[in-house]
């Protein structure tokens, strides 16, 4: 399974591919930043991102794309801007019928850490040792990337258990209603 | 001048095409809303919104896109997906080098109806006049993407004499120093 996770923001869009399946060893592909500038309009600076995951996606191919899930209640002042990346990072996967998959924060933290509040030196310090890289990756937002990449793996055979269940309950309510 | 008003919504996304220049009567061209089913994935509804807004330009071709700013601080549930909406159509115009400008809600109620605290009603009753329809524009949202437009056409030369008197200022600072 190939995952681009991508942590969304107008200046600093974090980016990265991750590849394996749970249980198994992970493999870092690659890891970038997606940035725009912070005097430029907003419109110009939605398509450098637009630009930007498209060479992304074009370069690695991912079968998913993980995106954070942005909550209004957190940092006020700069969630209207995570949302608009957020928008055009799923516009551009779901463009292509790629499968989007969002998770929060905590789940993120939760998954690589083990709890849901960690720090971002900590999630820095997991990514780096779960993927055996050198060093952390920098900026933090890259690393976040990652992050999202390995908690979508990771997450994704309890999320195919659930559905699954979901469709065996739905049909035996189907049949039980015949 | 041709404006695109657009009043961004998930569920609903109001466009509406005026023409005209301040001082004269102005002219609708056209004006409907974009819909995308509620239950439909995230990615999907961006999708479908991105197509809705190509096919208004396609056929509009406008000079200018008015798009509602939207604002943390209201509504917190909707507001991601009106941020999320807006950025679509922000995309789709900036990506063929249309200028968007983008106006507070009470900006475009006080530029139709004389105050920024006017209700939907008072907003849909003076757009009705302005452009000399028989009835309001349902639902309201294609109401208010109309006085979008409108509010930018009245707008735009205060706007350009604003940014002329910043041009003159800086040019004659730069005078001053040489």
């Amino acid at each position: 399974m190939r995952v681009l996770g991508v942590d969304p923001g107008l200046t600093r869009c974090g980016v990265g591919v991750v590849e394996g399946v749970a249980g198994r060893p992970l493999t870092m592909i690659g890891v970038g930043v997606v940035r725009t500038p912070a005097d430029a309009e907003l419109g110009h600076r939605l398509v450098a991102i637009e630009r930007g995951i498209e060479e992304w996606l074009d370069e690695h191919r991912p079968e998913y794309v993980a995106v954070e899930r942005v909550f209004s209640q957190h940092n006020v002042r700069t969630v209207m801007g995570t949302a608009q990346a957020s928008a055009v990072a799923m516009l551009c996967a779901a463009r292509r019928g790629i499968p989007v998959a969002l998770h929060t924060p905590s789940e993120v933290k939760a998954a690589v850490t083990g709890s849901g509040r960690a720090d971002k030196a900590q999630v820095g310090a997991m990514v780096t040792r779960l993927l055996r890289l050198a060093e952390p990756p920098r900026p933090a937002d890259a690393a976040d990337a990652l992050a999202l990449a390995i908690c979508h793996i990771w997450r994704a055979p309890a999320q195919n258990r659930l559905q699954q269940a979901v469709a065996q309950h739905a049909s035996a309510l189907k049949g039980r209603t015949r």
